[in-house]
């Protein structure tokens, strides 16, 4: 039950960052939606708001890379990988009304200052370029390192427009643009 | 003296909301950086911290435009004008101590529920992109918009990554691979 809590802590935590932000996210919004009683957040996190936005990025991180491996899994080429890609995050944008992105972005760029909450932002992105690195060079991509990070870099980019324009098309027309970028070598 | 006022109050408040977000930066702290007394503040911006926001974002964005135009006028080939723009994304990134990257992201993920500001930096975006299908457009670079929306999102997502590392190599590699694939047409 403990680990039930916790985990709810986590999600709600890591929807209510993406969604509003981490200085509008109250620890009491976090426990209200999080229906469970103030005081097993601290004991769950006594590191407070810093340590629960940390936790939460990895958290989310970890979850969605499950998601990607699973939305690359029947890709026949590095191409068809990075548009399955974008098909997983521009879902994501649309069926949060376009609040939910990217789980690290927003704090990496609102609460980069906090070396705890940066370092989890900074370990997640690390984690899906490996994921990334290795996938493109399963699939024979040249210079896999190095396309793992436009392919990334780019992705990310694209749900910035898209979140502003609440259009996902961007989103697919970069990931068709990579997919034809990769197919070249 | 007015107009001076008024954009000192823009200056320092894009300042503070890239570098602390939208929502940590309170309009007391705008007025203090930016000496002037507060009645000032409400006079120049009668929607308060919204339209505060919203032009810091259209004014940031303008100056950087003119900044980016600047940067690519010597350049002799797209690849070579996208490095430049790499060069001055990540040059602001470090001379700001990892707190400027790009002066719309920020409030773009944080403070995109309020129409205005959501609108300001969607705006900010679309005229970037023009600037940079020009750009491409008279190197010749085939399909120019698809491909300006790549090099926009590529630069948005390396400036994400650059920020969380306190590095500025994944810009400059980015870029460079975007060289690369622009000159392979």
């Amino acid at each position: 039950m403990a680990g039930d809590t916790r985990e709810r802590f986590l999600r709600t935590a890591a929807e209510l960052f993406q969604k509003q932000g981490y200085h509008a996210t109250g620890l009491n919004q976090v426990v209200a939606e999080g229906r469970a009683p103030k005081g097993s957040l601290y004991f769950h996190f006594p590191g407070g708001k810093v340590q629960l936005a940390a936790e939460a990025v990895t958290a989310g991180g970890a979850a969605l890379a499950e998601r990607m491996a699973v939305a690359v899994a029947d890709a026949d080429s590095a191409g068809a990988a990075v548009v399955a890609l974008g098909e997983l995050f521009a879902a994501r944008l649309v069926q949060s009304d376009y609040t939910a992105g990217c789980p690290v972005a927003t704090l990496a760029l609102e609460a980069s200052t906090s070396v705890d909450i940066r370092s989890a932002c900074d370990h997640t992105y690390e984690r899906w370029l490996d994921g990334l690195t290795g996938l493109l060079r399963r699939f024979g991509t040249p210079e896999p390192g190095a396309n793992a990070q436009l392919v990334l870099s780019a992705i990310e980019g694209a749900l910035l427009l898209a979140r502003v324009r609440r259009d996902t098309a961007v989103v697919h027309e970069v990931t068709a643009r990579l997919a034809t970028v990769l197919e070249q070598g």
